[in-house]
């Protein structure tokens, strides 16, 4: 194994998780299980190892001041060679890789993140800018095409420290590089959280989350990590874009709202004041399940527009019950949470039971009771008992599953969306009638679709749709990827032309272009490539993604598709 | 009285509100009272009318298929000629008004804009648009130097309806001309309301609020417009800018954010799907003594921090309580209320005021007991009755207060802004003493500064300051004007340098802009002006306002001041 010159854990270059990172026993039986349902392959083929691939030496060489923080180490390459997407897995799996940054920069801090890109500016080098590498999307991928000398990824690992802590106002001015887990563990001492839990907690950054605008669990009300951004310094070709640290103004267009979603194409943000609460103290929950589909969803509606502003409010739809293996029963079902770290919540509950109850939901009113008895909770917040926990046990799980099982020939994945209530029972069957067909046609089989709500606001709910089916060939992954695609530009034509956006969450990236150019307005992207050309005039940063330069032309083939042609 | 085309009720060109607004004798005798405590003059000079003032004829004509949206009365001129602010006021007074437009355009519909905009930018003609005129930064001011051929108002009025109702994402289209008054009478009847209350609520507009990123009463959570736009439409110079109706995404930055407090520089907002609420039927207040200010806002930030989210969460300080002349104590007083469609209100109240307990606050039970028996209540949503009631009818009524004021000789303003919890107490204390010393010195005597906190967020206040004193000869009201112009730019320079922000939600307009470069990154308002050059490349919107073109130099004396040398 080549050297790596981060300092982190070594993590799996080709799929989720730390190299040391295992699967349970049980967690073995039930893929077992699984894939032997789908049909495909009944062992794994040997995972890739570094030694399977050779990439070629890059010829652009950094400048003697900014080496010491550059690595071309092969592990290097290949961990910055893609995000996570099923895309993502299933190339590593295919051995293919023939978009490898040229170099990996590790810079110590802001003036190094300044120092690359004043080089990389005058020596026509595109940069990706790397967090946690998470990307589901495409947002990662050094694949910019052949008019820049060369493409560096710069990774921000080593800004990844708590500077500054106001108890007052409870806020912290964040280095972006951060990880979750190291973040909370740097908030705990001053009693203070984040309480951002995407999916991808353990290995996404905060400058990741604020430029994907990524959203977390127990988020209702706060959804989008937007809200949490108070000021933002970002680095960008032209010299330092810092925000004002203030509660609220009225002075112009927001301009942390221009930086938040901007995919690393406008600067790369190096620090932020985030807002921050008080870790809880008070918690309760319920599951609810439901007869029917409708009653559930029309519940989960009067939840969200009830003003009591449950921090956790998602509902399963009974294939997702089965697919995460939750409970005894395929109802659908509501997972309902409150936490406060101010007040007891028996009356926020109590309300939030009667609409349940209004709406023919069912729960056990003892497991209520008991999760009102506080206890001291894990960083994801929420008490492992109960069909809510183990729900989100295997939530926080799935990722490692699917590797392996992309490796036996599965084809599975997931894609986001919101919607406004007036359209959702329209959208709703509408996305899971149309996907079937898809799957049906592309594979020649059929296959489930299952959705999962995980975000509510008063005027809709975001629903997460998953589908897990084989390749047409099991013994030749390049057919999983073929297959992948097929489904992949579908969902993204049935979600936008439904009229849902093509990403609630996981951002744009390179997959979702397509979408996005159908969504959004031309004028305001001519708006978004003018404020780049302004800020990057040379169009160095993440080339390819979210927007095209002005006047660049990008020579990918991946543009508007989710990613090159295999 | 030459012909108006407005088919509203007649305003009063030069001061606040409808023609036959009169005030009530009361308030005649408050107002000789403070004049008095002042030493202005005993009696007022006849208000400006019409046959006051001579406007030259536009030299430049509308063509003939626009011309029949086309007003040149001299009414309609001077009610365009400025917005609503205390120089605008004072210069009225002064029969001062040396950039009236040339023409008010009242477009029928969306068309008649963008065909306003194509003949405009064909002719090298400025176009403001108008929504309700209540600036009190310049926003409206026609002012647009002599790189133009002429200057048109664009007044939105009769764009004036609601389009189309969802009751069940509880959302609305509503075209952007609509005053507040009108935009509720038409909810009313769904059981709707935006519940969107500005001081200026009788006068401004749903677009006015949202390209200056208003803030209301009744605002604590959903604070700024912003929250409640779901989507717009923007008809720019070079055509429609659409969103797409969405409760949330993750699709690149926020659109609507670019176009939230755009101040009408980048487009004309013309119509907008907002988010809605159910009218509430549970409500609690109560009115909170404290002995010190110290105590009121520590109080407050608690409040602030608590997750209860009370509806109205406001603070007032002795000089304000005294200014306001409510309750017969002048200790500083916390206005609390909670306001529920779904669920009452008891367990909320009771956990706040522990809180204010806990913060030595004092209140009258009872009153609390009584707020609580809902009753029908009027838009603004508020009971009348208590020292809470008398506060908010105060409040609204003060506009009407300053303009008499005005006439004999007060000059009397507020400024806004907010500020992190951490600098508050500092800021505060600062902000008062500098501009106590700053009205000393340019008016040669002691005058009070009050301050009311008007909004809050876990994060911070944003706290509204009032001034009232005397030009320096109180029978030339030129004096007025340039003691103004001092203050204000005093503020400015105050507020900027302590850190707070240069408007919380009057906007920029042209009056803050000083402010505004101080506070905001340069390199953002390079981004913005690519973008507007990128949505109106001959500069012809709003001239002078927010920022510059990026390649036109607009030649107004005040582009950075407050207003052009009297």
């Amino acid at each position: 194994m080549s050297e790596s010159m981060s300092l982190r854990p070594r993590r799996r270059f080709w799929g989720w998780g730390n190299l040391t990172d295992e699967l349970l026993p049980q967690e073995q039986a039930t893929i077992d299980g699984i894939m032997q349902l789908l049909g495909g392959a009944s062992s794994s083929p040997p995972p890739p190892q570094e030694s399977d691939f050779t990439l070629a030496a890059p010829l652009l060489q950094p400048p003697a001041s900014l080496a010491p923080c550059f690595s071309n180490s092969t592990y290097d390459r290949l961990a910055h060679s893609y995000g996570k997407s099923f895309a993502d897995v299933v190339r590593m799996w295919n051995r293919s890789v023939p978009n490898p940054p040229d170099w990996v920069a590790f810079p110590q801090d802001e003036q190094g993140v300044a120092d690359i890109l004043d080089w990389a500016a005058r020596e026509n080098i595109a940069v990706v800018p790397f967090g946690g590498g998470s990307s589901v999307c495409g947002g990662v991928e050094p694949d910019v095409g052949l008019s820049y000398r060369g493409v560096v990824s710069l990774d921000l690992e080593r800004l990844d420290r708590v500077l500054e802590v106001d108890r007052i106002s409870r806020c912290a001015r964040i280095q972006a590089g951060v990880l979750g887990p190291d973040l909370e563990a740097q908030l705990r001492p001053h009693g203070l959280t984040l309480r951002h839990f995407p999916q991808s907690f353990q290995f996404s950054s905060l400058g990741g989350w604020i430029v994907t605008r990524a959203g977390g669990h127990y988020a209702t009300l706060y959804t989008h990590i937007d809200e949490f951004v108070q000021s933002v310094r970002m680095v960008t070709p032209q010299g330092m874009l810092e925000t004002r640290r203030l509660p609220g103004s009225g002075a112009g267009p927001d301009p942390n709202r221009l930086v938040s979603g901007s995919e690393g194409v406008l600067g790369i943000v190096t620090e932020a004041w985030m807002r921050l609460q008080d870790r809880p103290t008070y918690r309760a929950s319920a599951a609810v399940l439901f007869h029917t589909f409708d009653a559930a969803s029309t519940c989960l509606r009067a939840l969200a527009q009830s003003g009591l502003n449950p921090t956790n409010c998602r509902l399963l739809d009974s294939a997702e019950v089965a697919f995460a293996g939750v409970g005894d029963r395929s109802s659908p079902m509501i997972v309902l949470g409150f936490e406060s770290a101010d007040h007891a919540l028996g009356p926020w509950m109590e309300r939030a039971l009667e609409l349940v109850r209004d709406h023919g939901g069912q729960y056990d009113p003892q497991a209520v009771a008991r999760s009102m008895q506080a206890a001291e909770a894990d960083d994801a917040g929420e008490h492992r008992k109960g069909a809510a926990g183990e729900w989100r046990d295997a939530f926080i799980r799935m990722p490692y599953w699917r590797d392996p099982m992309t490796g036996r020939g599965a084809v599975l994945d997931t894609f986001e969306t919101a919607i406004t209530w007036d359209h959702f029972a329209d959208f709703y069957a509408g996305v899971k009638r149309e996907m079937q067909e898809v799957l049906r046609r592309v594979t020649g089989r059929a296959a489930a679709v299952s959705c999962r709500i995980t975000h509510v606001y008063p005027d809709g709910p975001a629903p997460y749709f998953t589908y897990a089916t084989l390749g047409t060939d099991k013994n030749d992954l390049a057919s999983s990827l073929a297959v992948w695609r097929e489904i992949k530009l579908a969902s993204i034509d049935v979600v936008t032309r439904l009229g849902g956006t093509v990403t609630h969450h996981h951002a744009v990236g390179r997959d979702h272009r397509s979408g996005y150019e159908r969504e959004s307005s031309p004028l305001y992207r001519a708006a978004l490539a003018a404020a780049k050309q302004s800020l990057d005039p040379r169009g160095i940063l993440n080339p390819g993604v979210l927007i095209d330069p002005v006047d660049r032309v990008v020579g990918i083939t991946g543009a508007v598709g989710p990613f090159p042609a295999a």
